[in-house]
């Protein structure tokens, strides 16, 4: 017998060489039907796999990430298989499981394979899934694994074969098809009940332009029709929503390969955007007892060095920049948190003091490589609506409360309505990868956890996944389109503190050590945008919207009034703008109100006369005529109203 | 006879050999015993120094930096002889004019000299003065000089010699007193009627830290008594207003030498000030049509080939940043402008969007030897409030007025009441050193010069001192002490829409080059907030002050109150602190009032009962007791009288 534990802490035991689905069996059998991928003492385990002895196991069904993958995976297999069966010679590359679905590296040798083949891929696929094929696992020394792919010709998986260690060589095998694969696979292909192959694509063999170049087949599987149905429905939306063309579209933001890939140029509306956002956060925070500060974008790069930064990011990211002095080198800033340490000691500090939190919009520079840029998701420079919390160490909980309180706030201001938190723990068999005592850390992690309680936040929690300083507490927003985005963090900071060595006079007129606390509710200016360009479709609300009003005059004869009515209502702190076109009034209403701009103003004889605007909501339609005084104040406190709730 | 042409182009005929002073005797007594220097043909000249054929001659006085920097450098010679009488042996290294005043660089050769000397020396330099010796110029052969100053025992003026060609020596003498010197001089020592020794100070022979150490003597030397004492007092006055002393006072800045030297580190009062001065111009900008953009700080190297700026600043500034991905390179901006070309071409122009006015507050890097650096007024990285304008040749003269009216408006805010203006043109006598048309700068300078006299603006024009790249206007003020500052900048450019390519459609239809303007009304906001603090000694206007107000509550029984009243005030948009210590509120009052913050609230028993607090203004004393809500809305009221007056 042998004892397996649960992540609940809960011992069981069971025969030795018992597989995950029969312990998911023993548990429930609605379980067992669900079970898709298990780790079995933190490794990644078949559920159809034996455990010979004691072991900590998880369970994984489709809504973990680990089951998807898994899933996914044995997909990527699948289609090898139904390629294979339609396509004589075809050669495999590699075929792994990837964030939305799957993809396979394939060499046609010979074949067309064009988008015009994929229902006759996609049909192959599911009468093979049909076929309920267990997927077995099997060792195979070296020698065995380049005779059997050898002989079929598969030239590419030989040269993966050539470089393991034998002894650790395995295959899966469904049906008829073997591949090369570490797994781990789902039991058999019964659960893939829907396919999708979404593209093609072209890839050098092992990303190496010198290689041969293959096609990328990319899909997608779920184990319900009516998933794949609502995927592609979500696919579509998110193509019409993607932050990329909307950015264009909406002229917030462009890219010039002469500044440089990855290094946004903020334009004029996407740069009042963002500056309404900062004042945002900066008035909550003001609340909240925070203090702005700015440093420079640089440092010299021992401060680096100090920090560990250097260790971190120094051979992958912008390299140090010299001078015309000797010895002086300086490194764009990875992180603002140095300087804050640097403002901290600049000054004796008391415990009066504390918490100090001081906050940055503070742009940082990281070095991407070029093919990993992504709109402004992922780029080389980015501004962290930053802040770092200097406090005792019996405040941690308190501080963590404050923060939550302050993207609760935000989240709901901007209606992200659905959101999930992980806490981050250490791997407590792997602590040697951490920097700080273990009593530090237990007292922050039970912090942590503490706070979310009283804050009746449900959080999952995951060990192994803190940061090598600090454990941590990261919140994921669903948008509109049910897509998880990492926005906001809060992370505890033994490490700097020590390395720095601040201090403060304790009430004990003690030198004591503070703890930090890093925190960025939206993450970076970028990538918020971004979520909130997706999540929105680009119809942000009112008190953020780049233009809130449009003023249409009715024919040019009133374009003076109209810019009169601009003006003042600029004066009056609203953004609006005037569409002069020499254009029917009905086609600058149409033209306005896919522009995403919350008030129409429609003004004719009748308005000039009176001082008035005629008033039209986007998605409500007419709200009558005013005086444009009376306008501005009612859209002054309807902003009040979206972001003082 | 020769023709001696004057500033105003008006020719007179004189003999040949005449000098300036007799130049000046021509025209008055009055200015012949007030001109202390000459540019004849554009080179520095002795006013005793004969004018041999025809020539262009300027004449110069006390109140021209040319007139003070001959008679300072006259006067180092006679701080040389005074320091020769008075301490045998003693050698001399260099002994140049300043900023404010002269230093000569000796050797004590075994004297003692300290601060204790100073009268003496002072003494000995006005006795000499008072000798009415001429300052006698003659050429000397190498030979000569080496001789005459190797009898000395001059050995740093031996080595000084021994690189100058021959046949360009030159020495000046005084009395008894010979020195190495190229000139100018004032006529004779009689002018020299006060005399200031003000400090001395380490310098290494030749700027070199492994040649001898020398001590450097400074002075200052005035034509009255009277112009030595006021300077004095204001030197006293400028110490206690040094931006440096009081941006650590109020805690606005800091430096770390592990971020770096020229690097600041803006603190939560300093960057508050800030933010109230970017507040401030982004609100009267939007008036006058600027949009705000953002842009990286650095940008691929090519960029700022094409702009040019790496051929200016590439060798001698920060050196290219490499990355791990091969033939990238960035360099930091050492100037906005690129940045801002890139987003003008991100989109086909219209001439129905010029002028285009992109306007950031973008922080540059440009490396100052370590030497050069002074607080904020010289510094590595600084913020420029910059703004770039795009629009058609025949815009420029109603763009130039309507940023003069934005100077203007801030000037006026601000309460610099005393301010200069200077055109900077070509010298058109050496065009090659400009890039652009002929007829373009022609054009520029004109409407430069006609929106000064459109505005009334009394400007000096200075031909020679324009930007290689177009004409400019910039602005002095001047302070409460009466040091002039440069402020403020307006710069036509028609060479970097050119080098990008610029285009903008016509009403013809037809593509057109822009031109641009560059302009920055405080110049940077570190230099501005340097200008501002000596200004105003630290007390900041109301709507600029970091705190706005301080709660003192007469004992610890009502700090909670006085925290509510803070926190109301804070909520209100009213910048409260609180003043908690354990003090009398006798002392609390008057370390406040050190302080500089420009309201005092007092609260006790009474006025916690009411919900009350006691206003005491600086400068007025008391105002009575109010509403807390009162106090804020009387203290918004105030703020928005002085910016929008």
């Amino acid at each position: 017998m042998i004892n397996i534990t649960f992540p609940d802490n809960s011992v069981k035991q069971f025969e030795a060489g018992v597989t995950p689905l029969a312990i998911a069996e023993s548990i429930s059998s609605r379980l067992a039907q669900d079970i898709l991928a298990a780790y079995v003492n933190g490794q990644e385990w078949d559920i159809t796999r034996p455990i010979e002895e004691d072991a900590t196991i998880k369970l994984f069904k489709w809504d973990d990430p680990e089951g998807k993958h898994a899933f996914w995976h044995s997909s990527a297999h699948l289609l090898a298989e139904a390629l294979q069966a339609l396509y004589p010679g075809v050669k495999f590359g590699i075929g792994p499981a990837v964030d939305n679905g799957f993809y396979y590296d394939i060499d046609p040798n010979g074949n067309e394979i064009t988008a015009s083949e994929f229902p006759k891929i996609e049909k192959k696929m599911l009468e093979l899934a049909r076929e309920k094929n267990a997927i077995v696992r099997a060792d195979i020394s070296k020698s065995d694994a380049l005779k059997l792919f050898g002989d079929r010709g598969e030239s590419y998986k030989c040269e993966l074969i050539s470089e393991l260690e034998d002894g650790h060589i395995t295959t899966y095998t469904q049906g008829g098809f073997t591949d090369l694969c570490r797994g781990p696979h789902i039991a058999n292909t019964a659960p893939i009940k829907a396919v999708k192959i979404t593209s093609l694509a072209g890839a050098y063999w092992r990303g190496d332009e010198k290689r041969e170049q293959l096609i990328r087949v990319y899909g997608i599987t779920f184990p319900k029709q009516k998933m794949l149905d609502e995927y592609l429905v979500m696919l579509e939306e998110a193509k019409k929503r993607d932050h990329r063309k909307l950015g264009k579209e909406m002229e917030l933001f462009a890219f010039s390969q002469n500044v440089g890939a990855g290094l946004p140029l903020w334009l004029p509306k996407g740069a009042a955007l963002r500056d309404r956002l900062e004042q945002f956060l900066r008035k909550i925070q003001r609340r909240y007892g925070y203090q702005q500060v700015i440093t420079p974008h640089i440092g010299n790069k021992m401060l680096y060095v100090t920090s560990g930064h250097y260790a971190k990011y120094g051979k992958d990211s912008f390299q140090p920049i010299h001078t015309p002095e000797e010895g002086e080198e300086y490194l764009l800033k990875p992180m603002n948190c140095p300087h804050h340490c640097e403002i901290f000691r600049a000054f004796p500090r008391s415990y009066r003091e504390l918490p100090l939190r001081l906050a940055e919009f503070g742009t940082v520079y990281r070095y991407e490589q070029s093919g990993e840029l992504h709109g402004l998701t992922r780029v080389r420079g980015f501004t962290q609506d930053d802040a770092h919390i200097f406090c005792a160490p019996d405040q941690i909980k308190d501080e963590f409360l404050k923060v939550m309180d302050i993207i609760f706030y935000i989240f709901k201001a901007l209606k992200f309505e659905n959101f999930e938190a992980q806490i981050s723990l250490r791997d407590p068999n792997n602590k040697e990868k951490y920097i700080g005592s273990d009593e530090n850390w237990h007292l922050a992690e039970q912090a942590i956890i503490e706070a979310c309680q009283e804050k009746g936040l449900k959080a999952r929690t995951e060990l192994g996944e803190a940061a090598f300083y600090g454990p941590k507490l990261d919140f994921m927003v669903k948008d509109a389109l049910g897509r998880r985005w990492q926005l906001g963090t809060i992370q505890v900071d033994y490490n700097l503190p020590e390395r720095f060595g601040l201090e403060y006079t304790g009430a004990d007129n003690q030198k004591h050590r503070p703890v930090m606390i890093h925190r960025a509710p939206f993450g970076s200016m970028e990538r918020f945008v971004a979520v909130l360009l997706e999540h929105t479709a680009g119809r942000f609300p009112l008190w953020l919207a780049p233009d809130q009003a449009v003023v249409l005059p009715i024919s040019e004869k009133y374009n003076d009034y109209a810019f009169e009515v601009a003006r003042q209502l600029n004066e009056a702190d609203v953004r609006a703008i005037v569409d002069d076109r020499n254009e029917k009034i009905g086609k600058k209403i149409r033209d306005n109100e896919l522009k995403r701009i919350p008030y129409l103003l429609v003004v004719g004889e009748k308005e000039a006369q009176n001082g008035e605007v005629s008033v039209r909501k986007q998605g409500e339609g007419d709200k009558g005529t005013m005086k444009i005084a009376t306008f501005a104040a009612n859209l002054t406190e309807e902003v009040k109203n979206l972001t003082n709730q």
